[in-house]
This record gives structure tokens, C-alpha cells and sequence, in this order.
């Protein structure tokens, strides 16, 4: 966590009181809560009403998914990318599994990214008929950018809801909730040096999801229960900080992951890039090994103090090929082989030399695994 | 916040993991989770692979309400008492508004309690058609606590599942998931000096209730969304200290109740206490102040410096008799003229004192203000 995040944070636990309460102490925590929702509303470009509370990027996502296919009834199409992560693909699966949706996976290309026509053609299959469409900014696993503001115009066009995860884009790209033309945003706040329990759904005025956390009736009618006011503290004062170093963190990122990549290269001469190489997250380098069973290496890796993952933490430990390396046309070895390298705001040019000291080793341990 | 929670917290703000991640870093975190699932486990007379982590009691009754309600469909009749939190209220109205369920609201006499013949009878009208039954512990307005063995016991003669907010109860009263016999039991941190954004629903073995947040895949596959460590360690720190003192703490507490009750009644005479005289939350003293506004009073005596609450919190700011008092057979006028006085384990015989210096004075200012 950001130094900023864990002060902000830790001068609220001390403090006693419920910010719905309406004793003195109470409306504090309540000035508490408005201050940091007008923070991150000003960081992204929103207005403060437009910011929901949740306790993370998988509620948030669930709220956006599942409320606006609820506000749109008997509407029945759910349209959503099929590079998704599963806090996105999970809720829509369990719409049309006990809900009466229809979803329909929109394709990517080999390089992970939805093309408008895509989107144009699914609609208009249609359009009547779609309650909400649901394209994440960027993917957590490849690091691609999807055009959001084309996509979101498109949706627009037919009156469509549209939802965006952002929650990798957050602190890593320019993101404004108003320019990009989406009317749901998902945050969260471990990925922006924020606490884990802390997360927010962008909702623009006028549109009203159906709860999925009936309760109090706290944040609009739309989420309740308690407000997690230090949490909260914690993730605007992230969110601001993150924000407001977006572009130099982009511009060191960036540079430290292409001589990563360049570097990776070099030493393991058949690895393969994965993702959009040029419009990508600054701190992702996503590879396929071939011959390598991707846990392998990450374990032999992890023995020498370099932590990467395969595929997303949620599903860790899954021995599953990526079902985004699928969707993009890989083959299901080259995607159970395939390692992704974040880089963040610690991360340093000798992370790198020790990444490339270790790697060749590695991958031929690995290698030589893979055929015994 | 108890120091020891704010301690185990502030502990694990600091470092970075991913409780799902392979590597060194997430592995770590894994285990302060799982010592976390060990502690409340012990504490409350559960398994550990019984404790479900969520974001707080909201989410854990929104999970074991409609939950268990979709998982043992097609059966369609929810039974829950008249006097529930609206955390549990509220998603069995949903469930009734668009899910099809028919619910049912379990009478209580006037203490609030729900009579084991009120429940045995509601079932019995059609027990095929019951998917699960939620009863709280105890009530968070007027403090009375609910016989939860013999209603689950009912409960389970018909082989239903039973569910028990036991948010208010945990650290208050003794409290044995096993020992009580529920098959479900919701139970948040900020009650117990722990945390706002953590809870936990205790979940029998074999019941799996459908996913109220879909996603990666954590906790069992019952609730999705990335763990948040420092707050499941401060919670689990928190439940551990109060489960301990607890019985200290009763003694304490019902003694300095009980006097704050009768000074009081021979303060204001015509006050009126609610919920059950005997059977009710050490911490817990609720007043009807006939010819008065509660939130006028409630103004009165914080301006005084004394913090008390009208209703409950999540519905504060509402000009709303309470349900509770109106199950119960209060009239509006005196429902509305109600206040309930918590303490906790930083109240002293001292804050008595105040109280009673301060009350006649603002409720004589509130009856003048009420007939204007």
C-alpha cells in the first residue's frame, strides 16, 4: 500500500462511529466518506454522486452485471468480452445459468482487443433486446487497452448501458469516467496501492442498477451496508495519489518494461509476447515459454525471489490454461505455459537484472521438467 | 477499534500478497488468512472451514438469505421474524419482489420475541415448500435475545435450514455455532472492536448457498472477491479478544445498565423500556419518551454531548417509526418518541452520570418543542 493510503487509513481506525449514525461523531466519519468520494470523483473525472462504495472490483462488477440486467427486464441479451475477468464473466455465466439472460461472448483478436464491428454486429443482431454490454479497459492478464470510448459511443448509439472494469486501468492510464463516454466504472483499491476491501462502482446519474446487497439503503439505494470509512479514507487517498502520478509512473513503467521485455528476449530467444505490443499496460510483460508448464517456472523463479503469476491470483493454483490466451487463439500448451511480470510503483531496474539473471536456468529446469 | 485489532491490522497493511497467489508474498498472506479462519473459528465453536470471510454482516445475510433460498429452489417459502435488521429484511423482500419467493414474517409479542409456537405453526402450513428460515440472534434496537436452539431445533425437525443474525450477539452473550444448532450465522467486525469491512457467515458443512458475488472463485466457491487480509486479521483479533472478555464484559455491562435503567425511570418517570426486561443485550437500554421526537431528543443530548440512536443507524435519518417497535405493538407516536442508549467496553459509570444530568432538562425541551 501507498504510504498516503495506510496514514489515511490508519488515522480512521481510531475513530469511533457509523457514518449513517446522526450523532456527532457519526456525521465526522459521514464528512470522512464525502471528502474522499469528492476525491475520487475529481481524480476520474466524475461528479461525487456518481461514486457507490463497494467493498471491492468483484462487488462492484457483480452491481454493474447483474443490477442493470435486473433495471433492464424483460431486456434479456448480455453482451460482454470474452478476455473478461472472471468477476465479470462469473456474474453474467450465472445470469443466463438461473436468470433467464442470453450472453454472448464478444471475440477478440490475437492480440486481445474487441473491434467495434465486433460490438457493431452483436448489437445489431438485436438491439432491442440488449439489457447492458460490458468491456473491460484494460486485461489483467495481456495487458491489452480496449478502445473504450469507441466502444461505449457504439453502445450509446443503441441507448445501451455500458460498463467498463477498470481496474487495472486505474493509476496506470488516463481514465476519465465522463470522457470515455461509460456510464458504469469499476475501481478497486489494492490495485492502485489502496486497501484490498475497498472499491467503487462509477454509476452516471440518471441510471439505477437493481441491488445485489439489499440492506440500510446506504449509497443511493443502490449498495448497502456500513460504510468501511477508514477503508474508504484509504482507497480516495490512493486513488488521488495514484492518479495524480499516473503519467510519470506510465512514462519510468513503460520504459523499465520494454527493456524487460527487449531483455526477456534476448535470453529466452523463442519466448513469445503475448498481448497488444504497443497498446498495453505500462507494467505488463505477459510471455508464453514454449515447452514450459507455467507453474513450473513460476515455482523455480519464485525459489530465487522473483515473483511473477499465471494467469490471474483468482484462479491460482487452477491448472487450467487461460481461458484469455484461449480466447485470443493460443493453443492450450502455449497458454498453460505463459508467465505475466507486473511491474508497479517499488519496482526498479535491478528487479529486472535479477529477473534476467535467473531466467535462462530457469526455463531449461522447466523445459527439461516438461519432457520427463 | 480494540488496540489488538488496530495492531493485527495495521500489521498486514504493510505488506503486499495476494491470499491467492503462488508465490512467497501471496503464500504469507494465505496463512495469515487461514490462522485468521483458525481464531474465529475456536472462538465461536466452529470448524474452520465453516467460516466464510465477506465484506460485513450485510453481505453475510444477503449470502445465507438468498443464498440458501436459490439453492434449495424450487421450494419457495422464506420464514423470518418481524423484527430482522434490514440487512435481512430487505433481501427476502427482494427475493418476494422478483424471485418468486413468498415470504413470511414470524410474528413476536411485545418484548420482541419470537415464540417457538409462532415458528413450529408457520412451518406447518406447508413445510415442503420452506427454503430456510432466518431468526437473529439478537435484536440491534431493543435488545432482546431469541431462544435460537429451540427455534433452529424446530427448524431442523423438518430438515430446513435455519439462519441467525448474530451480528449484535458475538462478544455480548455467549455464543456456540455448533452448540447453537443454526446452519447459518452472520457475524460482523464492526460490533466486536474489529473492523467495518470485515465479517463472516458461519456455514454448516454441506450447505452450499448460490453465490450472491460471483467471480474468481474464493471462499469455497460460495463468495468471490480478493481476501482482504488486514481486515480478515483484524477481525479475527477482535472476535478472539471479545469472545474472551465476554463474560467479563456482561457482568460489567448488565450491572451498569441495569442502573442506567433505573436512573432513568426515576428521572422520567413516564419513560417507557422496551424489549425484554431479563432476557436482553447487556450493552442495550431502549426508552420510549412518551410526547416526545426521538430525533429532537437525540439532538438535545448530543448537543450535550451524550450519543444515542433513534432506530438503527442504516435507517437513521429516516422519519420513520421502526418496525421493530411496530411488530412489537407499539403505537407510531411512541415508536417514533424511542431511543436506544449502547454500551460498550469504553462506557463508565461516568457517562451514566451525564446522561442523567442532561436528560430531564432535554426531555422536558423535547415535549415543549413536540406540542408547538
Amino acid at each position: 500500500m501507498l504510504p498516503e493510503a495506510i496514514e489515511a487509513m490508519t488515522e480512521q481506525l481510531k475513530r469511533v462511529g457509523n457514518a449513517s449514525s446522526l450523532h456527532a461523531a457519526g456525521r465526522q466519519v459521514r464528512r470522512v466518506v464525502e471528502e474522499a468520494r469528492e476525491t475520487i470523483a475529481d481524480s476520474l473525472g466524475a461528479r461525487p454522486s456518481e461514486v457507490v462504495f463497494t467493498s471491492g472490483g468483484t462487488e462492484a462488477d457483480n452491481l454493474a452485471i447483474k443490477g442493470l440486467y435486473w433495471a433492464r427486464r424483460p431486456r434479456r441479451r448480455v453482451l460482454i468480452s470474452s478476455v473478461e475477468h472472471h468477476a465479470a464473466l462469473d456474474p453474467a455465466q450465472w445470469l443466463a445459468d438461473s436468470q433467464g439472460a442470453e450472453v454472448e461472448l464478444l471475440e477478440v483478436d490475437e492480440l486481445g482487443r474487441v473491434h467495434p464491428e465486433t460490438l457493431r454486429a452483436a448489437i445489431e443482431r438485436d438491439p432491442d433486446d440488449v439489457a447492458m454490454i460490458s468491456v473491460m479497459w484494460a486485461n489483467n492478464e495481456v495487458g491489452t487497452v480496449q478502445p473504450i470510448h469507441v466502444l461505449a459511443a457504439i453502445a450509446h448509439d443503441h441507448g445501451i448501458p455500458f460498463h467498463t472494469d477498470a481496474v487495472q486501468a486505474v493509476g496506470q492510464l488516463p481514465v476519465s469516467f465522463s470522457g470515455s463516454g461509460a456510464d458504469a466504472l469499476t475501481l478497486t483499491g489494492h490495485k492502485v496501492g489502496g486497501p484490498m476491501g475497498a472499491g467503487a462502482l462509477l454509476l452516471a446519474r440518471g441510471l439505477t442498477p437493481v441491488s445485489v446487497q439489499h440492506g440500510g439503503g446506504q449509497e443511493r439505494d443502490v449498495r448497502s451496508g456500513t460504510l468501511d470509512a477508514p477503508a474508504i479514507a484509504g482507497l480516495a487517498a490512493a486513488v488521488g495519489t495514484a492518479v495524480r502520478e499516473q503519467e510519470a509512473l506510465h512514462t519510468r513503467l513503460s520504459a523499465l518494461r520494454d527493456e524487460l521485455i527487449q531483455r526477456v528476449r534476448e535470453a529466452v530467444p523463442d519466448v513469445v509476447l503475448n498481448g497488444d505490443p504497443d497498446d498495453r499496460l505500462p507494467g505488463n510483460a505477459h510471455f508464453s515459454f514454449p515447452g514450459c508448464e507455467g507453474d513450473a517456472l513460476l515455482m523455480l523463479l519464485d525459489a530465487k525471489g522473483v515473483e511473477c503469476s499465471t494467469g490471474s491470483a483468482c484462479s491460482a493454483g487452477v491448472a487450467q490454461p487461460s481461458h484469455v490466451l484461449l480466447a485470443m487463439g493460443a493453443e492450450a500448451a502455449a497458454a498453460r505455459g505463459s508467465l505475466r511480470f507486473t511491474l508497479g510503483h517499488t519496482s526498479t531496474p535491478e528487479d529486472v537484472d535479477r529477473l534476467i539473471d535467473v531466467l535462462p536456468a530457469a526455463v531449461e529446469r522447466a523445459r527439461r521438467a516438461g519432457l520427463s
